[in-house]
C-alpha cells in the first residue's frame, strides 16, 4: 500500500534553507523506491519574507500549514539588531506561534554523544537522554506587560502560566517514553523558589508516577541539573521540564554532546490533531548563512525524528545509522553543508 | 586605628557549620595581630532551628542580623523530602527573605579556573569572569498563586516583576565592575521570548552603556550563554543578568570551573544601608553533613569577597593567594574539611 505524506517545508532564514536542502535530500534517499512518498509544499516564511511583505505568519499561512501531515523547519530569525526588524518579533510571531497554534505540547530533544564526536567534556560515560520540554505553557505564553515603559518608573512583568491539564499531558508523555527506554525520569524545576508552578509540576509527577511503577523518578533543581549535565550526563534518561528550563537545558545538552550542530528536535502534538513540526535546535546563524559552512546534521537528525513520528521506524534507523557513520568518519577536515549531506545520502543509498 | 567589624555568623544546616568553621579560622588567621578585628555573633538558623522551634526567621532575628556590619552564611536547607519540613520553605523563608529584606540587589558570583584545578572541560583559555546576578526582583519575588489547586483544573502562575529602578542599579554596578576589569559586559536574558522584561533590561543596558563608553557591550540569550560557558568561557568578563538566569548560569559556571566546592558569592547591598551577606554557592548537602567531606574552599573564598567588600583588599589577596596555593598543591588524595582549612590557615600564617 503506497502512502503519501503531505510535508510542509519551512526553510526560513540564514542557514535554514541550506540545512533543509540536505535534510530533504536525505528524506528522498531513504524513501526512494519505496511505497512511502512525501508531497512537499514550500512555505517562504521568516525574517526575509517579513522584510519583503510585512507579514510574519498570516491566518492563511497557518491554515495552509495546518492542512499538512507534518512540518520540517530550518531556522527563523534575521540579523540580530537589524533595525528593519524592530517592529516584528519573528521568534514569537512565527516559531512560537506555530508551536502554540499547533498545540505542540511535547518539545522532544534527544541528546546522544556519538562515538567519535569531539565533546568539550573531558570524560563521560555513555550519554543518551531525551529532554521532554513542555511547549505550550510556562513563561512562554506571552502573558506579560509593562507600565510607564521607557521611564525611570517602568515596571515590566512576565507571567508564567501553568495548568494541571498542560502539565499532566506532557508528564504522561515523558513517563511513557521513560517506560520504553531505561525507565528513569528526572523532573527538573525550581520548586524551592517557584513554589506555585513547581508545586503543580511536582504533584503531577507524583500522581502520574503511580501509573508507571516501573519508572524510577528523580528530581533536580534547574541549577543543579546544569551541574550534572556537565559532570555526569550519563545519569539521565528522560528529563521532563517546563518550556523555559527546557530551552536552557537543551542548548547546554547540545554543547556538551558535540555541539548544537548535531541537536535535533521535534515539536510534537501527540494527539494528532495538528501536524507536528521537526527542526534543528540551532538558530538561523545569519553570520555564516549562504557560505555552506553549516552542519546539516541537526536538520537530518530532525528528519529521523519526523520519520519516527510517522511510524516509519525502519527509515528513521537508516538515517540515524548513516549519521553515526558519518560522524565516526570525521577527521576534522572541513566539509561544506552539501558534502555532509551527500555523504549521508551516499551511505543511505549504498 | 583599630577597627572592629560586627560579623553575624549563620552556619545553617548540613555542611554549613563545617565549612563556616574553616572560613572563620581563615578570617581569624588573616586578621591575627592586626588592627582589624571581627566581633562575631552566632545565629542558629535553618532547618534544624525550624524543627526545634517552629521558627524560620523571626522579626527579632532579622532586626538582630541587620544590626551587624556583615554576614557570613554557610548553607541552609534540610534533607530533601523530609516530611517534617513540609510546612516550611527554608529557602524562601530564610535565605531569600534575608536577600530581599537586606536589599541585596547585587548577587556577585566570580568564576576563575585556578591553575591545577581539574575542570571537566577538555580545553579552555584563561577563565576569569564574574556574574552580577540581580538579587531582589524577577521570578524570585514570590508573586505567584494558584486556583483549584490539587484538581485537574488547577492553574498555577508565577509573576516575574522587573522595575527600571531595580534593573538600573544592578546594571550600573555591573558596568562599574566591568570598567575596573577587562571592560566587557555581557547582558544575558531571553529578550526574544520575555519581551517585556527583556526589553526593559536591554533598554537599561543601552542607556547605562553611554556612561561607560570604555566598556564593550554584548548580548546573549540565556540558552546561547550556556553554550559559550561550556565551549568558550574565556570570552566572558562581566555577565549581568536577572535573578533566575543568574542562579542557573552560576551553578553551571561552578561546574565548568572545578566544581561548586570552589564557588563563592556575595549578596551585596552596595548602598551600605544593610549588611551584605557572603556565602558559598553550594547548598547544605545533608547527605555528606558531619562527615568532614565538604570542601570549605567556597566558604573561604566567600570570606575573601567579604574582606573586599569591607575595603580590606590586602587581607582578601592573602586569602586568595593561600587558596590558589592550596589548589595548586592538590594531588587528588582526600582531605577532611578541617585539613583543607588548616592548610590554608598555615599558608596565611607563614
Ligand atoms: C528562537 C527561540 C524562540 C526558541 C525558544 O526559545 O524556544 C529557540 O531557542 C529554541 O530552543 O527552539
Ligand atoms: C537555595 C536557593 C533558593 C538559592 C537560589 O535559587 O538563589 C541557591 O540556588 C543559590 O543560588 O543561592
Amino acid at each position: 500500500m503506497a502512502r503519501t505524506f503531505n510535508l510542509a517545508l519551512i526553510p526560513g532564514d540564514g542557514i535554514g534553507p541550506e540545512v533543509v536542502a540536505e535534510a530533504v535530500k536525505v528524506l528522498d534517499a531513504v524513501t526512494a523506491g519505496s511505497d512511502v512518498e512525501f508531497a512537499k509544499t514550500h512555505f517562504s516564511l521568516g525574517a526575509g519574507r517579513y522584510l519583503e511583505t510585512g507579514d510574519v505568519l498570516t491566518d492563511d499561512d497557518l491554515a495552509a500549514i495546518s492542512g499538512h501531515d507534518v512540518i520540517l523547519l530550518g531556522a527563523v530569525g534575521g540579523v540580530p539588531g537589524d533595525p528593519r526588524l524592530k517592529g516584528a518579533n519573528i521568534e514569537r510571531g512565527l516559531l512560537l506561534k506555530l508551536r502554540f497554534a499547533l498545540d505542540h505540547y511535547v518539545n522532544l530533544r534527544p541528546t546522544t554523544i556519538y562515538p567519535g564526536v569531539p565533546s568539550p567534556l573531558a570524560a563521560h560515560g555513555e550519554v543518551d537522554f531525551v529532554v521532554v520540554r513542555e511547549g505550550t505553557e510556562g513563561p512562554y505564553v506571552g502573558n506579560g506587560g509593562s507600565i510607564r515603559a521607557g521611564t525611570p518608573h517602568e515596571i515590566a512583568n512576565e507571567v508564567s502560566v501553568n495548568t494541571a491539564y498542560g502539565v499532566e499531558r506532557v508528564v504522561r508523555d515523558a513517563f511513557a517514553r521513560a517506560s520504553a527506554r531505561r525507565k528513569k525520569l528526572t523532573l527538573v524545576h525550581k520548586t524551592n523558589v517557584l513554589t506555585f508552578s513547581g508545586g503543580l509540576w511536582q504533584r503531577v509527577v507524583n500522581e502520574v508516577a503511580t501509573e508507571f511503577p516501573e519508572v524510577a523518578v528523580d528530581y533536580l533543581h534547574v541549577d543543579a541539573a546544569t551541574i550534572f549535565l556537565v559532570t555526569d550526563p550519563a545519569r539521565f534518561d528522560v528529563i521532563v521540564t517546563d518550556n523555559l528550563f527546557g530551552d536552557i537545558l537543551t542548548d547546554l545538552a547540545g554543547a556538551i554532546s558535540g555541539g548544537i550542530g548535531l541537536a535535533a528536535s521535534g515539536n510534537i502534538n501527540p494527539d494528532g490533531t495538528f501536524p507536528s513540526m521537526f527542526e534543528p535546535v540551532h538558530g538561523s546563524a545569519p553570520d555564516i548563512a549562504g557560505q555552506q559552512k553549516a552542519d546539516p546534521t541537526a536538520a537530518i537528525l530532525s528528519v529521523a525524528l519526523l520519520l519516527d513520528h510517522l511510524g516509519l521506524a525502519a527509515q528513521a534507523v537508516r538515517v540515524r545509522e548513516a549519521v553515526v557513520a558519518d560522524i565516526a568518519a570525521r577527521d576534522g577536515s572541513p566539509r561544506t553543508t552539501e558534502q555532509i549531506g551527500d555523504a549521508i545520502v551516499a551511505t543511505i543509498a549504498a
